[in-house]
Parts: structure tokens; C-alpha cells; sequence
């Protein structure tokens, strides 16, 4: 099950950012479980990894080789592959790694560390790096600057979609091009370790500015999603600039511009994830406002996104909002008064001063709940801080996939 | 669903503790719905309630009364009803809970504030008082010493079955008797409020002493167990010493005996919890040995055992290490170093050094998954603090009564 359209939108190509898509076999013959990125000379790049102690071997390697890269020779391609994690696979697995890497290299003409490698699928398997490395050459052969929606299917586990976004913003008469993809199903299973996600844009900018606006978008998108509060051992976002549209930018009000649209990107990114959440029925938003610091109204949202009776209601489509007033209650926020707190399903209020709303009809809540995309919102009357987060209702398919998926 | 024997064990009376339970028609006619317990003169009274922020009217109405009788008179009565939580209720239900502590306490010759009132049951409609008022007669009068049965049927909402304890202890050739019963089923849905745990013991002591043999045992029994993670917002424990066996207890031996044999009836009263958890077909025991604070120790705990990919993996009884590993390492504990973790399935080592054992076979991992009642336990090589809590897995069923009830 998914929410919404499972249509990939307008992917504009983004210059000096060339993908491919190929079939190595590494689970399923004849699926597409490899993909190349390639960034053309120039090129900065900005990364943001799990924070997972037991961190794949992948992510690993791809610290090492950024770490490496600050020095000496810059990122120059992303090898990604889906079928196995290559987690929970010790040494092994780092070897492994480092190996695709290296053949990547090898074919591309270039040092081993200026490849990242990425890896999602089962975990605690070895990577089967010989199936991998055959699939190369001919997926090598394919780069094009058109290979987006390749990719973005080229990238799938158990997603039941592609996922991607498109931006383009002019700027002194000038285009700036920002085209993302992402894949993940479960936020996040680390078996079908989600989540990966990549942009890219013609932007020319900083290698720190670059790392400053993909920290800030992922706090507004990738950090504000939840389905079932898992977290995976692989996940990675990487944003490109190739610099190819000549268009330098900084902090100002074009950079802001920009770093406005890479967030739009990210969002319309982390929204697809959660509306293909494993059993969704219901795309849900949680927005809790006026709140006395950004923590404690992420808190509250995020207690509310992942109480389990909470979930188990909006699967049912019941407007229950007592279970809604006890995940604001237990979510730990200091000195809460609760007589003060309002609650809204959409722009029905139900709760206010401690219990039901005296307006409040069920069949009111009920309209509300019956929809397929809904708001919950919370108003603590604490402050002037407000922080959004995106669910989904947790159902039997839930427990289906989680249950039998492995067996 | 439930796991192990439902039946109850033998329930030592305890002198000067009497109970009743009536049948009111509160939400359902014919059945159990409200019990009265009388505390004889002289008893000392410790509670606990939930720390939810959104706490019930009787809770509020409880906390009063307790305050006023620190200087005054002492509590001499417990009343519960089911089928109603009076939570979400506003003033109107304070004012319903003050008026059914004083309507008993017309019937016994005290004052209302000598009463605690207790409720569970659904959220948010408003408490039938004249209903309830109209059993307290008839329950009132069959109060006895052996009421114990009767009690632990009386407050039960979801419940599949009663949940009872009975401990007796030799000091001196004397006896001393704790029993207790409490209700609660998901741990913990704020709809059908659980929960709620009433011990009694026959022994004399301070009311301080005995706040602190209850804090003790509730934190290694009652707050050590989740099936999902939630709060309730009616929560509460009491333990009574009604110090009619004359053996007066304080903090020496025979007090750590006592203490001890009241932390085996919490322990086991919040274990008939989790085994009969919404949905329940497992019970699992998380222990986490070697960390360096009882913090990280609950943290990691904590973490495996609400896991929701985890508890699904249970419930299809497949050793998925992955996932254990990968809740172990989103944890939050600062520096962990994953190489050094060791995991078990009862006694088979299932990961060490950051993956899967060496000596690990997929049939071994199977053959404890297989069973009804297992223990991950996890070693986090860094200290010398252990800590173990209880929980169940995620079934169908869990979704199935949390989806449909209220429905």
C-alpha cells in the first residue's frame, strides 16, 4: 500500500551529474540492483550518514574516503547497490567495499578513494562483490546526464515507487537546476537498510556552504519523518554541486534561494519515503506550535508520530483523541499545562482545557479522519516555536511485511 | 491472546485488609465493575502514580486526599471503578471523583478525604456517578478478608485474565502476608487506563520506610516492563501495611526480607502483565549486562524491546539479529564500541565483533525463537551495572484490538 500518486515528476537533467542504472544479479537476476553516479571535475560534495553505532561497512569506507578526499583528490563517483546491505559484515564487508570502489576506479581512470560506496538490502549476508564487479563495465557504459528515473528505480528495495523531485530556479537571468532521488520504506528497516537519498545541482559553491545547506534541509525533511521509529545502519544523503551553470553562490540572498529550493527538494524527497511507509494507508502530518524550544515541540510531535495507539487509530480512522492527549502527556516536556494545550485534527478542534473540546462533534472528527492525508496539530501555548513532522498509521500490512519479510 | 497459565495463584488473606467487589452496570450489566477495599485502622499507605501530564481525575482527587491525610486523618478506603477511566473529564470529572469518595465515605462514618478513588476504562465520556453511586451499598457489605479473588476479577477491563501474587514470610517465628492483584493488558493504552495495582501486607512500619520499599520494588517490576511503549494516564500502585501482625519493620534484615518479598509480588504482578499484552504471544526478557550506568542499560533495553521491527520479528519467530544489533546501536549510548557487544538467544551466541557469530547457525537461533517464553540478552562489555526489563512482540492482534476498539 502507498498515499498518493506513484508518478515520478519532471526529472531535469543536471549538468556535469551523469547516471546509470544496470542488472548485476546481486539478489534477483534481471532486476536493477546497481547504479553509477559520476561528478564531473569540480565538483563539491556534501554528505550526511547515519547515526547508528553499528554503521555499515560502506558508510565506513565512504567516511574514509571523504575524509581522505579533503586533501587530495576530490569525489569523483557513487557506486550504490541494492540486494545486500553489506552490514553487520565485519572486516569483510570494509574490504568489500573497498574493492567496488577500487574496480570502479579502475574502469573510470581514477584514485579508489574518490569513490563512495552505498549499499542497502538484507543485512548480515556477505556482499557477493564478484556478481557486483561483473555488473560494472556495461552500467559504466551507460552514464548520461538523462539517467534520472534509471536511477531512481535502480535504487529500490521493497519501495513500491520511485521517489523523486525537481526544482529549477532562475537567478539573474540564469538557471539553477536541483534533481534528487531517494529510496526507503520503512523509516527505517535495517534489513532493506533505507534510507539513500541523493541531489545534485549545477550550483558553484563552497564545499562548507554546501555541508550548511544540506544540514539545514535535512533538519526541515530526511530528520523529520518517522514510520515506525527505527533508525537503519546504512542510511546516506549526499548533495552534489557541479559547478557547471558557472552561478557562484554564498550567503545571500540567492544562496538563500537556493537553499530554499534544495529543502523543497529534500521535503518532496522525505514525504514520498513516508508515503510509501510499509502498510500506509494514511499520510499524516503532526505540527506542534507554539512550543518554548524547537526539542521540546519535536518531543511532542514525534511522541505522538510513533505512539503505536496513535497509529492504530488513524489505521482505523477513528477519531480518538484520547490517545492523542496521552502521547502529548508522557512525551516529557517540563511543567506541561495541560489546560492550556488545544488540539486540531485538520481545523477540527477536539481537546482543549484538559478534555474534550465543547464544540467537538465525532462526526466532525470523523469527516476528518476518513481522509487519506490529514493534519494533527497541537498548540502547547509555551512559546513561539513551532516544528512539523511526517507519519503514517501503522496496519496489519505493517505487520505483514516486518513479519514475514527474510522467511 | 495470552502466554502461560491464567489461573491464580493461592491469595494469602491479609489481616486488617478487606475487599469487595459488586457489579454497578457501569458500562456493562452483570458484570464486575467497581470494588471497595477497606484498610483497618492504624495502616500506612505508599503510592505511586503515572507521571503522564494529562493525569485522570480520580488521580488528582487521590494526590489531594493523600496530601490531607499526612496531618490529619489517615486513608481508611480504596474505591475502583471500571468501564469508565473519568480522564479527559475536566472539572466535572474532579467534582464526580470527590462526590464518589464521599458517598462511601457517608456509608463507612469517615471523612471523604479518608478515600482514594480509583477509575479505568474509556477516556473522555463522562463518569455515571449515579450509577456508581447506586452499587457502593450492596458491594460495602460483603467486605471480607478473603475478597481477594472476587477484587482481582472486579478490575479488570481488557484483561483476558486475573492477575494475583501472595508471598508469606517467617521472621521470628511470625508470619507476615503481602498479596496483591493489579489489571493492565496493553502497557499501557490510556483508553482502557491501566493500570492499576493494589499489595497489602500485614506489617507494621513508617509510612516512609514503606514509600521507599515501594519505590524500590517498582522500579525492578513495574517500570521495567512495555508492550508498547505508552502511558497511561491513570496509572496507579498502592502498597498497604496494615501492621496488624504486630512485627514492626525498618531498615535492617528482617526489613530487606520484607522489602525483597515485596519487590517478588510486584515483579510478578508485572510480568502477568506483559504475558497477557495485547495480542501477546511471546514473553520476552531483555537483559542488558556489563554497561556502565543503570541508564544505558534501560536505554538499550528499552530500545530493543519497543522496537517495532524487532517485536514483529518475534512475533514471526525469526531470529533476524540484524535487527536487534541495529536497535542496540540506535540507542543513543555515547561511544559505543559495536565490536565489543556480544548478543544472546538464551544461550546461543548470536553476534559478536560488530556481526554474526562464528559458531552461530540459523538452526540453533530458530530453535529458541520457537519458543513461547525466551531471553535476549545483550553484553555491553563496559562496566559492571546490569538491568533487565520485559516485554511482549507485535502481532496482528496487537493491531487488530487497538483498531477496533471504541469502534
Amino acid at each position: 500500500m502507498a498515499v498518493g500518486s506513484g508518478n515520478l515528476p519532471t526529472m531535469f537533467p543536471v549538468q556535469g551529474f551523469q547516471l546509470a542504472a544496470g542488472c548485476a544479479g546481486i539478489k534477483v537476476a534481471g532486476r536493477k540492483d546497481l547504479v553509477v553516479m559520476a561528478l564531473a571535475e569540480g565538483s563539491q560534495i556534501a554528505t550526511v550518514f547515519t547515526r547508528n553505532a553499528f554503521c555499515a561497512a560502506p558508510v565506513q569506507v565512504a567516511k574514509r574516503h571523504l575524509s581522505a578526499s579533503k586533501n587530495a583528490k576530490a569525489i569523483r563517483y557513487l557506486l550504490t547497490n541494492t540486494g545486500n546491505a553489506n552490514a553487520g559484515t565485519g572486516e569483510q564487508g570494509v574490504a568489500d567495499a573497498q574493492q567496488s570502489c577500487a574496480a570502479l576506479a579502475t574502469i573510470a581512470g581514477i584514485d579508489a578513494t574518490q569513490v563512495l560506496p552505498f549499499s542497502t538490502g538484507v543485512i548480515g549476508e556477505p556482499l557477493p562483490l564478484g556478481v557486483l564487479l561483473s555488473g560494472l563495465p556495461s552500467t559504466f557504459a551507460t552514464l548520461s546526464e538523462s539517467g534520472w528515473s534509471d536511477a531512481a528505480e535502480g535504487i529500490l528495495t521493497t519501495d513500491t515507487r520511485p521517489k523523486g523531485a525537481s526544482r529549477q530556479i532562475q537567478m539573474n537571468g540564469e538557471t539553477i537546476t536541483i534533481t534528487g532521488i531517494a529510496k526507503g520504506a520503512g523509516m527505517i528497516r535495517p534489513d532493506m537498510a533505507t534510507m539513500l537519498a541523493y541531489v545534485a545541482s549545477d550550483a558553484c559553491c563552497s564545499p562548507e556552504y554546501l555541508q550548511q545547506v544540506l544540514n539545514r534541509a535535512v533538519n526541515k525533511s530526511f530528520n523529520r519523518i518517522t514510520v515506525d521509529g527505527d533508525t537503519s545502519t546504512n542510511d546516506s544523503l549526499v548533495l552534489v554541486a557541479t559547478g557547471q551553470s558557472g552561478i557562484m553562490l554564498s550567503h545571500d540572498d540567492d544562496g538563500e534561494c537556493f537553499a530554499d529550493a534544495v529543502e523543497q527538494v529534500c521535503i518532496e524527497l522525505a514525504q514520498a519515503i513516508v508515503r510509501d511507509g510499509e502498510g500506509a494507508t494514511k499520510f499524516v502530518t503532526v505540527e506542534v506550535a507554539s512550543g518554548a524550544s524547537v526539542e521540546e515541540c519535536l518531543e511532542v510531535a514525534y511522541t505522538v508520530a510513533d505512539s503505536p495507539l496513535v497509529k492504530t487509530a488513524l489505521f482505523a480512522s477513528d477519531p480518538n483523541w484520547g490517545r492523542i492527549l496521552a502521547a502529548i502527556g508522557r512525551a516529557g516536556v517540563t511543567d506541561l499545562d495541560v489546560n492550556q494545550i488545544k488540539v486540531w485534527l485538520d481545523d477540527v478542534l477536539i481537546a482543549e482545557q484538559g478534555g474534550r473540546a465543547a464544540t467537538y462533534s465525532e462526526r466532525a472528527g470523523q469527516q476528518v479522519m476518513d481522509k487519506e492525508e490529514l493534519t494533527i496539530r497541537v498548540d502547547l501555548a509555551r512559546g513561539g516555536v513551532s516544528e512539523t513532522v511526517w507519519t503514517t498509521d501503522l496496519s496489519y500490512d505493517y505487520i505483514r511485511i516486518n513479519a514475514e519479510y527474510r522467511t
